[in-house]
């Protein structure tokens, strides 16, 4: 670089930046913590230019920080690199360029790659790596191999995404399992639903994921329940890339998938009655009651009656408040209602089921 | 009413009750509660067909509910019922019609109405009567004397809205001030701000409002920043009507207009202080931090630096997380940056001085 | 009213008058004519205070003018008023008090009711009547009588709305039908289609429609795809009230409903060949074109392929563009690609048959 | 590259590249033609990773595709390339990589570059280069020269970014001017309005031009007169590159910035008439009269009365219609409306006069 360039260089980079800080402010997602750990938002699969992905890595971090994110990994393909004629490979310079950035936007950057080779095996994300390189060798299970040595969280991505049979359980998926090797699944990415992954990861108890696997640049201003990535919601015990990886570990995660909630049922249930408040009846008279729920987090709650009080299906759009009127034979005593969450699925097609507990007067 | 109609207005009214009950889901305003009281958020002057307004009374209280509102007082012209051809005049009917739909929806409703004589002197609203009808009476003190008989909170509408000079203050402004029949003021009404009014309510010890005054049906689905109706926050100390009268008495409110708050000094300090929060920096360099600022009301707060230390202007978006970056020279010290919360008016064309305050490492 | 009062009502009367007019500005509907019909957007259903509605009669002229609608009818019931103790009977004043309003927003404003006994044998709306008092009559067959004697055109109401079982066709509607004093049914009704009654209108050779029904203050800005009442597409010679019932004695309509156009094959036919433009390919390669599609109108069209040639599906959202890339073998000969509109309904279930036509190279 | 991964390579090709094909669709921007010439929208300068923009080139082409752009010209920077450690330099690759995705979305792509010297100068776009190499040398003015002898375009950005003082008339301005090398300048850049470049552009007859100057991705999904870019209205004899420079260089353009119009008068005045219809009164009672104004292009039109008759102010949001009520004398006689486009810039601070003609009875 010449002399007359220099100066230039370093009086525009320092505009840049500095215009470029907090450009967007950042709207936080709503979901309530639950006992003893704290929710983050996470989306654990992304592209930048560095494989097929059309934005700098940087772009990425200012794109979570937005939408409220508290923890993201760039996952590019190490086999796939259409722009290596202009970007000559660098397996780790993703995460090398966006890590100061995702400093200072206090966001966790976790070192990850996509493992992309035919269908079937199948796609595999790798996070919490230390070094990708050693990754980029010619046979699939070396590098499954290596990954796990560095202490990685493999999971399977887009499992059905070529069709079941592609995408089908095979010999070299039970030498993962049985090794250890394989640690979760894509449940849900983009904007694909995987019911097969869904069913395995109950199954055999790998941690459930959801991610967005975006290439293109992410337009949305923030994270809503009509229009939000594809997201894992994991519940950690200390808000640190260990305490991200500790949690997937122990599976303790859910999904945010469209306007659906998808996990174990030990996690829906607590995860529901923290969303959910209900108020004592404000009306009561002879005979009926009205009371308020409130639903308190980001996603819409459908529910559907199971018993036989209250009205047929109840919906509480996310962030909202609902009236309900029920016709009842003692007005002063507490109810409660059962019903089905049918968007917060505990296996594929399977509604969680609730109670809704009305107080009674005291 | 014929034999052959009976069964089916029942029919008729009970599925159009229960449909239009909850039809809305209630979308929340967020502004802190402050130190002993509870903030609700009210409006005091809006109208139905029953005056010249276009809709049903209920319609008044779905919207407040949708709205996320707390109080309202539906406040018909005493004079002036251009549908009186097809509506008679009662005037303490669209009280009537709506209060049970206002207790179901658990939403304060308060008898109100408007005087509606020439201007000058203007128009007033009377709020927390008894019983309207005494007050359509021909003299202008006379009706101002009947409604504080009843225990009236008395204020006065718009007070520019006819220019300056008909909206001077005038003798019988004197007589109701010195009577103590004159409680408060419209500060803002529907688009617009009357400084004078502003101005007033400091030097007399009136209480501030703002109000919606809609004559039309209120579009909105909820209460955003960039789209509210004009209304008062009132610091009650008991969530009922009693509550909003000795707030109003007592001069606890301010009020919500377009992308500004307004207020006295002594409330709108508190209630800055309870909206924005201020993490402890999240990276230190040597010379230089960068920390977050959380704005957890729904108003936006815009920001001009008053000392020497910080950005120039920081705009906080209701609701949104900013991402902050100075340069110092000690990182680890506390900080106490001096700024003004342009949009938070104490006084026409003055902001409130506000000290963000930084913590350091302990 | 009193002198003091006169003065203040005619002042408030022009302000009031002169700032409602035009406070919302107009947006435009786009359905193309077709050829030798202009095309008008209506809504013959809605009610207000008059009956069981929430507004004043001129609102629905303000919202049916800022959605760009050009025909209304406001309908309310003979049978059924709930107001009534506030307001007393006069089934024409809603008319009377709207027409002046509609004709300054030019906008047809059609005389109508809404007769309403018991289902069965259902709700019918009788328009273009010359005097609603007459209709106030015990037997329904009368006023279906008296209807068809001003001339009106009659339709059935949401024919399932409390079910098929009640809303089967029964001796009376075949005595309507007989006497050709039933013309028409709403296909569609609010949100809600009715497949029995398109099944009806089909084999009758019933005119269909759609309106709203709306009761509550109708809080769209303005007719998107998205976000549109169910409305009447409607084939006038001329834009006049007669040529509106002219167009719907002839059956001249469609029916806008939620994504969805229905209506006859011969009316959908030349309806989305209006809509739909194909641009000649801007580039052709060896063994692949691609070329543009405008869709023109407002409503979305999706498309499925029926042919070997072309994408599987396409979606043209309403008022846009769309790219389309196909392998051919010859890129200079014009292609033919049959599709199926398949939310352009010419019976229930059965979406309209098309053919793309790409011009080749002349 | 090894063998296992080719055919890899060659599957996700073709479906990364199908599925983007057409995934947004074109939302058209509405400006009238004007006689003799075809309006295009344009941006000139844009950047992307290979200087210090954040996205592939080929995205340029997609976010212009889906928010209505006939023509753009990616212009990154010369001499300033911070990801050069990444991307090795090459001038003309941008304009290579985005060409045929512009050419199958049937976009103009004009090849062009950031001049990016120390302010002053300035920095200066050249558009219609051939080879963008050449100016990569160290005098400042045989950079110009070398760009003008390869017949471009060449035009002062961002003219006052650095403040007045920064960006003032130099000798070295003078001497581009006089050699015919400064064709235009950017009036507007990005969310900035320049009123020195303004005034130059009329004072020295340089073309004006707006342009957005992103870095960033561009999240707007259509243009709209709330939410677009800043573009150049260019209005050309034919719809090709050597049509977009006739025009360029004969100075036909107009500037969309915000909710103004910038351009000539003699520009602006066919763009307005073109823009604005007027229906013949649609009620005319003796003293008063009623007509509808439409606003068929996609810019809001602010109106101010500088004549007698007619509204105060007029306000034409963007394709909508207004209903106009004015008082006359004679309703059937045409009348003629001086009116101010306060929005339609014809100078710095200077609004397009014009005449609204409201037909007669004839």
């Amino acid at each position: 670089m010449k002399v007359w360039k220099t100066s230039l260089v370093v009086v525009l980079l320092g505009i840049w930046f500095s215009s470029a800080l907090g450009a967007d402010p950042r709207h936080e997602i709503h979901f309530p913590n639950l006992p003893g750990t704290q929710t983050l938002v996470c989306d654990f699969h992304m592209h930048t230019v560095f494989s097929d992905g059309q934005v700098w890595p940087t772009t990425r971090v200012d794109e979570a920080w937005r939408q409220g994110l508290d923890a993201i990994s760039i996952s590019d393909h190490i086999e796939y690199q259409p722009h290596r004629d202009d970007i000559p490979t660098k397996h780790n310079r993703p995460y090398d360029l966006a890590l100061g950035h995702a400093h200072v936007h206090n966001l966790l950057l976790i070192k990850g790659t996509e493992i992309t080779r035919d269908t079937p095996p199948g796609h595999f994300n790798a996070i919490f790596l230390k070094n990708v390189d050693p990754l980029d060798t010619p046979e699939f299970l070396d590098v499954i191999e290596e990954a796990n040595k560095q202490g990685a969280f493999v999971f399977w991505n887009h499992q059905g995404w070529k069709g079941e049979e592609a995408g089908r359980w095979l010999p070299v998926h039970t030498t993962m399992f049985e090794n250890k090797w394989l640690h979760g699944m894509e449940v849900c990415n983009g904007s694909t639903y995987y019911p097969s992954a869904h069913k395995w990861c109950l199954e055999k108890n790998l941690t459930m994921l959801g991610n967005s696997d975006i290439h293109v640049p992410d337009r949305r201003e923030k994270s809503t329940s009509e229009n939000h990535r594809t997201l894992t919601l994991v519940f950690v015990k200390e808000q640190t890339i260990d305490g991200v990886k500790e949690a997937l570990q122990e599976g303790r995660t859910a999904v945010w998938f469209d306007d659906q909630i998808i996990g174990r049922q030990e996690i829906l249930e607590p995860l529901f009655a923290a969303s959910v408040r209900i108020e004592p009846p404000h009306v009561r008279t002879d005979r009926r009651i009205w009371f308020q729920i409130h639903n308190t987090c980001d996603a819409d709650i459908h529910l559907e009656r199971t018993g036989k009080l209250g009205p047929a299906s109840l919906e509480l759009p996310a962030r909202t408040t609902i009236l309900v009127k029920i016709d009842v034979k003692d007005p002063k005593s507490p109810l409660e209602l059962p019903y089905r969450a049918t968007n917060f699925l505990i296996a594929p097609e399977k509604g969680l089921p609730v109670v809704l507990k009305v107080p009674g007067v005291e």
